[in-house]
């Protein structure tokens, strides 16, 4: 993965524009041409130029016939004329040296029949030729808050004012990405950038994610995604953001079945596989919401930028059914509710009444009415405790000074400390309102009930995990690896590579595959197995016979030199039976390994991120159960052992039930290599099974029983 | 399970009181004893009598200086006075014949020195003696909002007024009940009970259920759980609630370990473990809510009392993006987004413009705007497609008059269908609020994000599912069973029943055993191996030997006499050596059973639900995977049948990978049989299992290979 930090594009002109010119212009308020014009019109400090040949003047400010009649530099245009005009205003723009466009234009790749294709190559074309910054097509616009640049068409600015903050959203729907914005700000989340990418023609959300991670003046970064067109720059996105400590929390949609083919036919981005999705953004620490509501909810956590440095959670409570509730939640989200240290509890134990509760939950009773400073006075010892990593309070019907009381208590203790401090305010929206409105405005995350807080915890817990994990270099491979050699193997062998030969390409890794070699007659496969020592199977070898257990062209556990001659004699027999025009290279024997126990590793090269390996226990664990844990390349050694520690069957390979322990570091090694290969000759492999690897007891190591290679049609 | 209809206990005094004395009445308004007189001063047409001996007149009142005095009948008394008075009080009550009373005085079973258990044991023998109806004690009080009997000193009443409805609420949690209570309102539901149970010394939440189930005024029930006492009446609750179409949600909180033990000391109720309540739940028709927002999600989607008969979803947005979202959630909660009729879509065709989607997500465009009929006329389209069972709306952000059209365009076409037709409506609570008040003012289901939506949907499903399933009626045995002989047979056995007399008893269900004999010497062995024919086992029987393998008094596949008589003697010996003081019954020869699939049923006698049933694969399936289907007593047909295939492994037992259908109407049969075991001894019976049963494949039923039975102790 090359770093592509040089080439990311300087985003300013659209981004920052200090003068923007609006072409289709209108004097009609509402419309999709009036309303930015209205909207810039209320603040924004640079240049504002109507273009309408029809008028002199509109809103009240002078309009020009062409953008070529502007009398100054031109960092922006909006552009909401019809598709049919569209190309000649762009050349227009172009002669002119706009910087960028917004185009809100529509009838281009979201249409379904030819014409709109057309114009999405043509507008592509146009983007090529001239390199300007283009915003859309089929977007409702870019706004950038601080500088009330508000060029957008969006009806959420038309009698609403939103907070100014760090907080930066890229959607690819317009409608939804504006509503996300609406939800978010009530609870207290301020923008700067809100971005509606359309049908990314020209400027992708991978283009503003990578002006977005870098720009210092941007905190965090929230998306609505349908579909990445460039996916590898994820890596990259991701690492900058790691540096940064900047979140990107990303809503995935187009998932379902249903949900891709909407989402084709939308903005007509690749969707890709959900499993992928999942599998790149925990590598990569981007934060995923599975919807709007929990995408505002981390929004909300993520921006105190206290996350938990362990598992332990103390909740505070003046009521005995919220603890519960509460600690119920706290386990389904995987925190810990420890026990509190005795010289906690004691500390406690001098504020809370006897009816009341010093564990954990902590329970200061109703008389938090009577004393509201006890939240505060028992947050700050449970902060002491070094088990606790985080504390929660759960309100529920405060009201009134007492509730502002409360807030303001516990956004003191919040701000003294490093540890996350959450608040659980279960009531009414009507209910301790101004104490909530304390809350959102010290940055204190507070929530309506217990599940969402335990989500956002867990998800802070699990960014926190990942900042703290070493960096991530790969393995280094200590086997010399004849790259000239793996290659022309490939490309000799066919388009379904069988047994032997995948098997010969894994050994050039340094992968352990069982001893084999082909005979050619009986007395070659008496000798082989004699070379071999002890029991052996013989197996057809044959491009053609993929199915040999079907062409009953297998056996196992053979032992005498008799059993070997007719084992070799009825496998071809069979052979010829399945299919007489089958390509015959030989019978592989094979060295016999019984114990153990069968894992499946697997490689398929996604078309959009490359390849993904895989890895499960073998049989039903894989296709019935669907046990499997998946990366995407590069696979580093903690990575592989995730893999192999993240299935549910993972007891079976270290002792569960009585059984020997399996030979972890050896399963680890070989997809730590399998994954060199696959990302060696990711142009080469379309997809590549180790199915079964058989792993011996600890120290014993792992051997390849049989594998199969499909190469990549080119 | 006997209908305890005939014992319901008349709630009128304390639901509908007509009179109601205030204990230990206070001037001071915002005090636990003032408020409720405060509350009840604004309407409650009632007689209210301020009881308290230091005043004469209490905010305005006459005050009485005895219950005794108050010079009419009495309905309810809330008593709100010390610990140390309460008791002479409640005499006084008793004199005065007060029909009920509600004791809001704390320092029961709540607190954890033994002086709460003593006293919550005092007013248990007060409740007993007089038969008098209690709420308490250490609640917050009883509400009845249409008779404005506010008998409570919760704060959310100070400022607020709540809608009136027919919901009734029941809670363990008195903050949390009423917190819920502030939430529920604001999204439309209107209450006729708020009931704050307290820690239940006299009624439980099982008496409250019951009033309410049978209740004509209430028409759905919510309720907050920690733990029920009885918990085998919520069997007749459930069969009365699903008589009177009357849904009950339930919020059960203590599932975890931490929030158990935390419920225990909160008010002291047994709160049994997860699994079995989510299996009751499921059983008897009971909508089981995991936190507060899904609770009231729950109550605004069913109170519309239109539920899917099927699960074909259409989705209608103005936003490709929404529809996207919308399709993705859908799938997760499993409902389907079907393809519509061609004559559907060539309808919708006739609305929709081209740039928009007639397929489902029907994508009706930003045209909305230009005419905001398009929605109700595409839903009516919509609804006339057999395959859509329910329609739901997606709007973003959608304000002010178009809003409101809109709304009540929705409300029209939700009143004139049977189908649910539900809105969500994703923008902040500042936007599009009178269109979303219409909504909830007309009780058209609206929610701000789609998984709200779609997880309300999906229980509504199954509700409906549940309404629609045929009357359960518990399979019949064909065997007749000497009830009196198994009963002697467990009688005279140990404590931990080995597999010899475990197997005589289920037996005697009819369930088939493996054939065998106990051996006392190796001659005995080779006769009944002779008589049982084939292949057989030895193993050694004695009580004081469980674990066979280990003591290596096993030996399987003997075929030979010579064979059985060495593995005999090997077997005596071994056991001899493993535990020379075991008493042994002897050698077990059994008959030896090759191929099928293992599989384990078990019941575990739970201490509040009695017996309760569970099934999954052998081995690894149950211990590492936990791949477990669970039933409470009585198992139906349908119910065994569920359990069998609920399990993750099920394609395993129908042929998947190439594998051999198995028996499944045997293993049916054989849990509905030892459902009934368990049953008619739930007195005798702690703990059965049977591991493995083999199942053979169709046609060939079942055999219990192995089993356990440990007894209860008396």
């Amino acid at each position: 993965m090359t770093s592509k930090s040089a080439d990311i594009k300087d985003l300013s002109p659209i981004a920052r524009p200090r003068s923007v010119a609006i072409i289709g212009a209108s004097n009609n308020e509402f419309s999709v041409s009036g309303r930015p014009l209205k909207y810039l019109r209320r603040e924004f400090k640079g240049g504002i130029y109507p273009v309408n040949p029809r008028y002199e003047e509109i809103q009240g400010l002078k309009c020009y016939p062409s953008i070529k009649d502007v009398p100054e530099a031109v960092d922006t245009a909006l552009i909401a004329v019809s598709i049919d005009r569209l190309f000649a205003i762009l050349e227009e723009c172009a002669e002119k040296e706009v910087k960028s466009c917004i185009i809100v234009t529509s009838g281009f790749a979201e249409v379904s029949d030819e014409t709109g294709a057309v114009y999405q190559k043509q507008l592509k074309d146009f983007i090529e030729r001239t390199g300007m910054l283009v915003c859309g097509p089929n977007c409702i616009g870019m706004v950038n808050l601080p500088l009330k640049a508000i060029t957008t068409f969006s009806p959420i600015f038309e009698n609403h004012s939103f907070a100014e903050g760090n907080v930066a959203l890229v959607s690819q729907s317009g409608a939804l990405g504006h509503a996300m914005v609406t939800i978010a700000s009530e609870a207290g989340i301020g923008f700067n950038f809100i971005i509606s990418s359309g049908n990314e023609a020209g400027l992708t959300t991978e283009d503003y994610l990578e002006f977005l991670v870098q720009d210092p003046e941007t905190e965090m970064i929230l998306g609505y995604v349908e579909g990445f067109r460039d996916a590898n720059r994820i890596y990259n996105i991701g690492s900058k953001a790691r540096e940064n400590s900047k979140p990107i929390i990303i809503l995935k949609v187009g998932k379902s079945q249903v949900g891709q083919k909407a989402a084709m036919s939308h903005t007509a981005a690749l969707t890709g596989s959900s499993a992928i999705y999942n599998t790149v953004f925990r590598q990569t620490g981007i934060i995923e919401a599975q919807d709007i509501d929990e995408l505002v909810d981390y929004a909300v956590g993520f921006r105190s930028k206290k996350y938990p440095k362990g598992s332990g959670l103390a909740i505070v409570t003046a009521s005995g059914g919220a603890g519960i509730l509460m600690a119920d939640k706290a386990e389904e989200y995987g925190l810990s509710v420890p026990e509190l240290k005795p010289e906690t509890r004691s500390q406690l134990e001098e504020i809370i009444p006897a009816f009341g509760s010093s564990m954990n939950p902590v329970d200061v009773t109703g008389q938090i009415l009577n004393d509201t400073t006890m939240f505060k006075r028992c947050i700050n010892i449970l902060l002491k405790d070094p088990e606790i990593h985080m504390v929660v309070v759960m309100l529920s019907t405060a009201t009134g000074s007492l509730a502002e009381q409360m807030a303001n208590d516990i956004a003191d203790v919040a701000d003294s400390t490093d540890k996350p401090v959450m608040v659980i305010w279960s009531s009414g929206a009507r209910f301790g309102d101004n104490g909530k409105q304390i809350l959102a405005e010290r940055k204190v995350p507070c929530y309506q009930v217990p599940s969402k807080a335990c989500r956002v915890l867990a998800a802070m817990k699990r960014y926190q995990d990942f900042l703290d994990s070493k960096h991530k270099e790969p393995l280094i491979n200590d086997q010399p690896i004849d790259l000239n050699l793996v290659l022309e193997i490939l490309e000799q062998a066919p388009q379904t590579i069988g047994e032997y030969t995948a098997k010969r390409v894994l050994k050039q890794y340094g992968i352990s595959v069982t001893k084999e070699e082909i005979a050619k007659n009986a007395e070659e496969a008496v000798s082989i197995a004699r070379k071999i020592g002890g029991p052996v199977c013989l197996k057809i070898e044959s491009p053609d016979i993929l199915h040999k257990s079907e062409a009953k062209a297998i056996r196992l556990n053979l032992k005498s030199d008799d059993e070997i001659i007719s084992a070799f004699n009825e496998i071809m027999n069979n052979a010829n039976n399945y299919n007489s025009n089958a390509w015959i290279n030989g019978v592989l024997v094979q060295e016999m390994i019984t114990g153990g126990q069968e894992v499946i590793i697997g490689i398929n090269n996604d078309p959009q991120f490359g390849p993904v390996i895989l890895f499960g226990l073998g049989g039903i664990f894989v296709e019935i159960l669907k046990d499997v844990s998946r990366r995407v390349l590069p696979l580093t050694k903690e990575g592989a052992y995730e893999m192999v520690k993240e299935i549910k069957a993972y007891p079976l390979l270290v002792g569960a039930r009585g059984r020997e322990k399996m030979d972890i570091n050896a399963i680890v090694d070989t997809l730590f290599k399998v994954g060199q290969l696959a990302g060696d000759f990711k142009d080469n492999i379309a997809e590549l099974d180790i199915n079964p690897l058989l792993v011996l007891p600890t120290g014993q190591g792992v051997k390849v029983v049989d594998s199969i290679i499909i190469k990549k049609t080119k």
